[in-house]
C-alpha cells in the first residue's frame, strides 16, 4: 500500500496543474457555454479531474442543498498579521521520496483551489486559485463529517446523545443492519465491521450505491434502487466484528448524522447553523448537500468558505472559544477530540502516511510533538490545527485521486515545516 | 373575464387557509418525514396548494440554485416605527363583491407566507405565516420579471443595451424566431407576438413546456424536449404583429434575461449582485433558480427573504437610493419605470382588475391617484411602491390559484386602505 500510494504522487499520468486549470480549460464561459464546456449533473465525467476545478466551488448550481444559516450578528474578525514570515519559500522534504519543494510548489502540485494559514488568529498566508474565491464555498467532503462528529460529542456531553447506548435506542430502523449491535461509540468512532467499500477507484464499491441513492451523482434511468440516504443505510450487512478496528467509512459518518438529528429533534443544517456556525462569527452561510427528501450528507456534502472553516478551525484550537469570544464547545469537547482514539485500533487499518495516528469522534489525530490533529476529505480537504504552533491550515482542493494518501507525502512534510517556521519566527 | 376572476376568489372549492397551514398539514417533519409528508420534486403534486405552502420556503432544497451574493457590508438598517397606526383593523371593501374586510382578513384570506409595510423607511407592520421566517427566502415568482427589467433599463441608460435595436443585435440565434424582427424595448415592455400560452390551469399550455425545458418541473423519463431556457427560447414561433398591445408572456423575460447576460457579459446572478443586491444593504443573500447549464431563470427563479424584498422596494421609492445612503440606481432609470407605459397597448389584454394601468420595463404601473407601481407574481407575489403615501409593502403567498386576477380583489384595495391610513396618521 505504501509504495503504490507514493507512486501516485510522482506518477507520469498526473496531469500539469497548470495546463489543467479552470481560465485554461474555459469551463462554463458564455451564454450559452459552448457545448463541450459545459459542467451538467449528469454528465459523469464532471466529477472526474480537470473538471472538478470548477465544479468543487459551484456544487449548488448543480444538486438541491440546504442553508446552514451564518445568523444575524457581524463576522468574527479574521486579521491580517501585520508581519507574516515568507512561507512561500519555506523548504520541506516529501515523505517517501525525499524531494525537496518549497511550500509554493507544493500548492500547485496539490491541485490547490484555496489555502489559508492562521497564527495566533491572524492571517499569515491566503491564496485562492481556479474558481475558488473568498466568499465561495467550496465543497468540504470528508471534512464534513468532522462537524458531524463535533455536534454528536456536543450531544454526548449535554446528555443528549449517549455513546454507551445501542445504535438502535436512537435509530430502531437499523436493528437488522451492521448496526444492529454496535454502540454510538463505535459509530463515532468508525470502529463498525459492515460490508462496504469505500475505493472510489472502483465502480462496483458500495460508495457508488451509497452516493446514488443520495442523489450525489445521477442514479440513471432505470435505477430501482434506494432513494434516499435513510432507505440505503437501511441496507447494510455486518461484516467482521465491531470494536476491533478502525475501518474508514462515509456510512458511518451518514449513521451518527442521523442519529444527530434524532437525539436533537433537528435537521443538521439547522443544528450546525444554531450550535456553530452562527456562533463562531461565520462571515456567509454554509449548505449541505441534500438527498431527494431533504436529508442533508452528513458524510461529505458540506461546502464552506475557506476563511469560515478557518474560523472553525481557530474555535477548535482555542478549545472551543471562538474568535468574538463566544464558547462554543465546552472545552472538554475539544479535549475528547484532541486526546484521540486508540492508536492500537487505527494502526491495523493500514494507512502508510499517518504513522501513530488514531480517530476519534470523526477527526484524524496525529499524536506527534505539536499535538496537531485534522478533518480531512478525498481530493485534498483539510483543517489542519497544530497547538504546539498556534497554528490553523484550512485548504480546498481538487487533486486528480480520490484519497489522501495520494497528497499527504506532500502535505503533511510542509505543513510541518510551515508550523516550524511560525513557531521560529 | 370580470366575473370568472371575481368568482374565483370567493369559489366554494377554495381550501380553508387556518386548516391547511404548514403547521396543520405537517409536511416534512422527522427523520424521514412519514412519506405522505414528504415533499420530493418528482412529485408533480408538490407545486400545488397546499404543499406550496412549504415548497415556496424551501425551493433550494428541491432544485439547484445559483447564488446571489448580498455583498461583505453590514446590512442596511430597517428600524421599526416608533409608533404605527393599527393596520390590522384597516377596513376596505372587495372588488367587485363590495364585500368589508378588515387588513387582518385579508391576509388569511390570501394564504399570505409573509408581509411587511414600510412607511418613510419604517417597518409598520410585519408578520409571518406558514414556513416562512424573517432570514428564509420565498420565491418571488414573477416579481424576479421586474429584477430583470429593472438591469435592462440600467443597462440601457449606460448605453450597453440599446432599447431599439434589434434582438438579433444581441443574439443572433433568435433569428428564425418570433423574436427575430422584435426589437429589444418591445421585449422589456411585452408587446412581442409570440406564440406561446401562460394559462398554468391548461397542462398543454406552453408554460409549462418552458418550465421542464428550465428543469422548474420534473422532465419525466421519456422527456426529448429542450433541456435548458436557451433551447427552449428558440423554438418560439411568431404569431400576430409586435408592438400592437401588451402581452404578459413569461419567455419575454427569459429572452431579455439573455439580452442583459449577452450585454453586460455577465451571469443574472453576479450581475443583480454587482448592481442591486450588494449595494442596497441586503441582509442576506438571495437565489435563482438554475437549468442543468446554469442559467437563471429570470422569469420567475429568484428567491429573496421579505426583509430585502423591502430594501429593493424601499431603493426604487427614494429614487434609486438605498437606506444606507448608495445611488444603486440613477433617478432616470426609476422615472423611466415610474412613468409607465402605453396604458391603450395595455388595455388590449383586459385585465379586469387593473383598470386604465400600464406595464414598463418589467413592472405594473398603476397611474392611480398616488401614482402606485408594482411587481407581480403568480400565487401573490408582491411588490407594492405607493410613492404618495411613501409607503413600500412587499408580500409573499401561497394563493391556491396561478393568477392575480384572483388575489388583485382582496389585496389591490387593503393596500390603498394602508397607504390612506398611513397618509392620515
Amino acid at each position: 500500500m505504501v509504495s503504490a500510494a507514493f507512486a501516485q504522487t510522482t506518477a507520469p499520468a498526473l496531469p500539469d496543474p497548470a495546463a489543467t486549470t479552470v481560465q485554461a480549460m474555459g469551463w462554463m464561459q458564455g451564454f450559452p457555454p459552448p457545448p463541450d464546456k459545459q459542467l451538467t449533473f449528469d454528465n459523469p465525467a464532471v466529477n472526474v479531474y480537470p473538471r472538478t476545478r470548477w465544479t468543487f466551488s459551484h456544487i449548488r448550481e448543480l444538486v438541491p442543498t440546504a442553508n446552514v444559516w451564518r445568523g444575524g450578528a457581524a463576522p468574527s474578525p479574521l486579521p491580517k498579521a501585520a508581519r507574516a514570515p515568507d512561507l512561500d519559500s519555506v523548504r520541506f522534504k516529501a515523505m517517501g521520496t525525499g524531494e525537496e519543494l518549497t511550500f509554493a510548489q507544493s500548492l500547485e502540485r496539490n491541485y490547490t483551489d484555496g489555502i489559508l494559514v492562521l497564527h495566533k488568529g491572524q492571517i499569515v498566508y491566503e491564496k485562492y486559485f481556479g474558481a475558488l474565491t473568498p466568499e465561495r464555498p467550496h465543497i468540504a467532503m470528508s471534512v464534513t463529517k468532522s462537524f458531524v462528529g463535533t455536534l454528536a460529542a456536543l450531544l454526548a456531553h449535554e446528555g443528549t446523545l449517549d455513546p454507551a447506548s445501542p445504535v438502535t435506542r436512537y435509530l430502531p430502523e437499523l436493528k437488522d443492519t451492521a448496526y444492529g449491535d454496535a454502540t454510538v461509540r463505535q459509530v463515532m468512532d468508525m470502529t463498525i465491521g459492515v460490508h462496504y467499500s469505500e475505493n472510489y477507484a472502483d465502480p462496483k464499491a458500495e460508495i457508488w450505491d451509497y452516493a446514488r441513492a443520495g442523489g450525489m451523482v445521477p442514479q440513471g434511468r432505470d435505477y430501482a434502487g434506494p432513494r434516499t440516504f435513510y432507505e440505503f443505510l437501511q441496507t447494510l450487512k455486518k461484516e467482521g466484528e465491531h470494536d476491533q478496528a478502525f475501518a474508514y467509512k462515509t456510512v458511518n459518518a451518514e449513521v451518527l448524522a442521523w442519529l444527530v438529528r434524532r437525539a436533537s429533534g433537528k435537521p443538521l443544517a439547522q443544528l450546525l447553523s444554531e450550535r456553530i456556525w452562527s456562533r463562531i462569527g461565520a462571515e456567509q452561510d454554509a449548505f449541505f448537500m441534500v438527498d431527494r427528501i431533504g436529508t442533508e450528507s452528513g458524510g461529505g456534502g458540506l461546502n464552506t468558505t475557506l476563511r469560515d472553516l478557518a474560523r472553525f478551525g481557530e474555535m477548535m484550537r482555542n478549545n472551543g472559544r471562538a474568535a468574538n469570544g463566544q464558547q462554543v464547545l465546552p472545552k472538554a469537547v475539544v479535549d475528547d477530540i484532541r486526546n484521540g482514539g486508540d492508536p492500537a485500533k487505527f494502526a491495523k487499518a493500514g494507512y502508510a502516511t499517518l504513522p501513530g495516528w488514531s480517530y476519534r469522534n470523526m477527526w484524524w489525530v496525529s499524536h506527534n510533538a505539536d499535538g496537531a490533529y485534522t478533518a480531512r476529505g478525498i481530493h485534498g480537504q483539510t483543517i489542519y490545527i497544530d497547538p504546539k504552533a498556534q497554528m490553523v491550515l484550512v485548504r480546498y482542493a481538487a487533486h486528480p485521486i480520490a484519497a489522501n494518501a495520494a497528497i499527504d507525502p506532500l502535505s503533511l512534510p510542509a505543513y510541518q515545516a510551515v508550523a516550524d517556521a511560525l513557531m521560529k519566527k
